[in-house]
């Protein structure tokens, strides 16, 4: 089969023929319909820092995708040959700490597809039947795919379970991921929607995906845009999916007193906090999150993208074949792209 | 100025001449926009046991209004003349432990408008400008009436305010608040929403506001077919709006375990429970609610009526001018209509 | 091995020598050390309508136990012989609805040691590992017995897994959970605990387990008393303990507007309930509980046993070897007890 | 009267002689009965940054006390002459939009006793009788003083109001807020609390107050040592009550992974924070918290100083007059104490 694998330590990719993989008792073989690229595969073909620490090439990398079932293991009998699916891509051990407290999305030995274990950027994938989400045969098979990253916005946005409507939200960052959680906010009854990013492509997305307003932190004051709109008390939750320095100490400071910051986006160093004004004299709460609820965040992600309130059309801007990777990769690079899809 | 008026203490009411109330120096006196018609002013109306036991004539009745601010008292100052406002209906204490401890709906001295107060179904009404919500002055006037029994939907479907998305729901009673309720469930994400009533009139309008599947108790097991429509699991939340006893058992039967029934309609005798199976066994929550949270049904109230996620005019059935309120107070007894306008 | 059986569809119980159990590669084999008496084994002794529905004799009962591993399948790795443990009673699929979103204690299929799967009233008992809890070494045997019980007095308390410090308790049932949970909220900060029962023998250990009051509904107005005792106000939890009728009106009119209601204690005959004033316009909920959360609340109960704040010896009254079980059953018949121990 | 004040913008403080505060009709005058020195009261007097940028004297200092009811104004109803009371610091708005949701622990206007009134370094105050909590007369007035702070120490913990019960807690900084919340972690069932700090006269009393493990991080590496004592997980909720750099990275990596990390104590800088590994891929959470829930921390202080669960006499270690005050401003300067308490 096609496949795309990251052969050493030194930035690129290549595209390779190989062989199918073998499943073992618990796992089944998907026939990969759309894959997609996240920030973390180009980071890998980059071969950043993090990147370097975390992958042991050779590889094939990817995780996001959706597919057919095309053969299932002995001992699995959830599943079944022709079953439509995406796979949650964090295996979880079920045994640690957190596993057995119900917070399996922050398991302490997790194993990640196309970081761990060999990814999706190829024509079949093998993966244990314990981490796959069947889908509904009619969704959009794009949309089966991007159900992962679509899955962190649901849980950036609702970490604490607590319904939307009626909330002032500000997100930091206009990626996918932010991209998303514009369009899951308003979907879910957010009173305002305010975005920001320096990127004026990906801001006019958010425009379009719902965001009331939008600001670029190189022309305004966005903190003081925020707290105009919110009659000086800033906004209820603030989602930091930027990774950006700057972008943090704004997105703390527009989150009203009492109010939550989910910090998503992972940044290139450590970041200077004033926690006296910004955290302890505000009550304020930083919540970090990874991954998503194991299942109740795929619960919400499957309704949300079935129902006609929200329309993620706009954030997948590109579609690209399987070999033509590259394109994908140098569009990220730019920054001048939503959510890219590539089709095997 | 025109106001209805409960003479005695007997069935009917009637419409009379009388001055415009005076206001106090915390007080308001509000024009009266659009009034409409609660299933409390049909008991006031007809007499029934709860009315006599409670009300005492005479007494302008009526609690849901919309107007604009005429005159404020001296001690006012979070309002002004012009105002376009609705009443939060339940003029609380702020004293009890209730009320200290952020549970003002339920306050132990709660005195309520057209109940214990003169009411609105008149030109002018004064009230408290402490119970008074501002409108956008963009809302709908009949939208602006309705948000008081709309936010009794709100807080039966977000009684522990936890978000809605990829939940399953079932309503048992397709009255205004059951409606509105459905609409609700539907724009904030609910994956599947059942509806019961007998009325076939009510049930259609229930599937136009966002009921997936609506089911006859004369013609249905109902219990059954939720099972069916739920691999056999019960839904998420059930909300009880009917008041009436087999309705009742149906709808707790219709829970998942572990779920939760939100209890809010009023019932006219005692009700006979098998708590061994229904409760304790099964591991659900049988939870009361009355009214309104102050103000966080409102935010979320006024920000559901905003969006262009749901649609309560087919919920909205019937207009009369103020003098023609035994039109409605008939249609009501029907049952052939779902809320019913009065306009002064 | 000594083991005491139900024999067949009829009263009573006897003393046999049978097998030592065989074990699956994923159970244990577990030597009994102490085991109790719980209200369900007097129920499976006296046939009542409920055994009669569900138990099929011949089978070993009994599940309050704890021992010595002895032998290990072959596929357990997380215990090992030597170890001390008391089990989960509840074992549960894993698979339902309900075990995959956190609610193993109302699992679907749940199976229940000593009534769907031979008991603890023996010498040796083999349980699957999963359901094993490892106590810790110095625990008393008597006190790791009873970790069952003791930990559905834990959940019904601590229901919402809320802080219990500075809240005001009431206790209707003074039966051993009854007894336990009032321990245990005194050992957990309650401001006040108030008990009501019609056994004085009971309501005397109930003193001495914490309670600051205690009514016997025979002499005196229970509601009225708990009103009194909380400015009118009522108590923020009621446990629910005793399954009796009256005792669950007073109950549910002893709990605050917007107060918890544990139903807890099962009944004898379905129950009249008025939903309008002691549910719907007092906010209050009626919360059913069963089991325990697994495994959290074991968590907090093998800490609350641990420290020295609560003694639960004045709760466990007597002791008799194994075979004299008809002396135990003989004093639950009359309430002339506490918790009852049972010593191969 | 006898009072201390703050007399200018430099070092230091003054006893002085002055006439007995008038007060206003919503206004009660306390006669001082036990008065206790805040970290706060040492920045004033020291004058550092902080006290710089916010005092503007001449002013009367201190905050926390409590003492008998002398005088109240004439539309105070809920109080009388003799009562026995002490002060919620901060004088909240209630019209802002976190006093309106129920967070007035960070109204957004709040006034500080002491910091922007006169404060209780006196022999009388008077204050607005909206902010004074009554006292059991039973209470030891040392208690009822210090119960400021100590809320401080309920808050923290308990800042989701979540059952303590069964979970592992570590403290960094073990000044009185420190100490006290180790006494109440221990008091509300804590399963293991482990504390930090370089000063060993102060550990020494958290011994005494409940910690079961003290840690200097100038001899050991605190967070392996937490580690191995929670078997490689982390502690359930951290603590930090330090104000220092170095403290804040060891507590941020003590704390499990989806664990919580309440901040209390002030820094004297920014801190920098590796956000990446430290909050986002562990799914921890930064909860800032300031004062004290009005009233449910109150409920639960009272509470527990009532209990006989927690002796926090080994906290408080020293008292002097009033006009001794130099004395204590001197051992708090060394950190040679617990909590100093003035008698005028």
């Amino acid at each position: 089969m096609k496949a795309i694998i990251k052969k050493g330590p030194f930035p690129g990719a290549e595209l390779i023929d190989t062989q199918i993989p073998q499943i073992g008792p618990e796992d089944v073989l998907v026939k990969i319909k759309v894959t997609s690229i996240c920030g973390t595969d180009l980071h890998i073909y980059d071969w950043n820092e993090w990147a370097q620490n975390r992958i042991k090439p050779p590889i094939v990398f990817g995780h996001e995708f959706c597919g057919e079932i095309i053969e299932t293991g002995k001992k699995v009998n959830n599943l079944v040959k022709g079953d439509f699916v995406s796979a949650e891509t964090h295996i979880i051990c079920g045994k640690c700490y957190q596993c057995k407290h119900g917070q399996g999305e922050i398991c302490s030995n997790v194993r990640i597809i196309g970081v761990d274990i060999p990814g999706c950027f190829a024509e079949y994938i093998a993966v244990p039947a314990s981490c796959l989400w069947k889908n509904d045969k009619k969704l959009n098979p794009e949309y089966a795919s991007v159900q992962e990253p679509f899955g962190n916005s649901v849980h950036a946005l609702f970490a604490d379970d607590k319904a939307i409507e009626g909330k002032t939200i500000a997100i930091f960052g206009c990626g996918p991921t932010g991209l998303f959680a514009t369009a899951i906010a308003k979907a879910s009854g957010a009173k305002e929607i305010i975005v920001s990013d320096v990127n004026s492509y990906r801001m006019k997305i958010a425009k379009k995906s719902g965001a009331d307003y939008s600001f670029n932190p190189k022309e305004v004051d966005v903190v003081a845009k925020v707290k105009d709109l919110t009659g000086g008390v800033g906004v209820d939750i603030v989602l930091e999916m930027s990774g950006n320095a700057q972008a943090f100490q704004s997105a703390v400071k527009s989150c009203r007193r009492g109010g939550r910051v989910t910090m998503f986006g992972l940044f290139n160093r450590r970041i200077d906090v004033d926690f006296n004004d910004d955290l302890i004299f505000s009550g304020r709460k930083l919540v970090g999150i990874t991954g998503r609820k194991i299942w109740s965040t795929w619960e919400k992600t499957a309704e949300l993208l079935k129902s006609k309130k929200l329309n993620i059309n706009p954030i997948i801007t590109h579609r690209f074949k399987l070999e033509e990777f590259e394109k994908g990769m140098a569009l990220m690079q730019k920054g001048e792209c939503g959510k890219v899809i590539l089709k095997p």
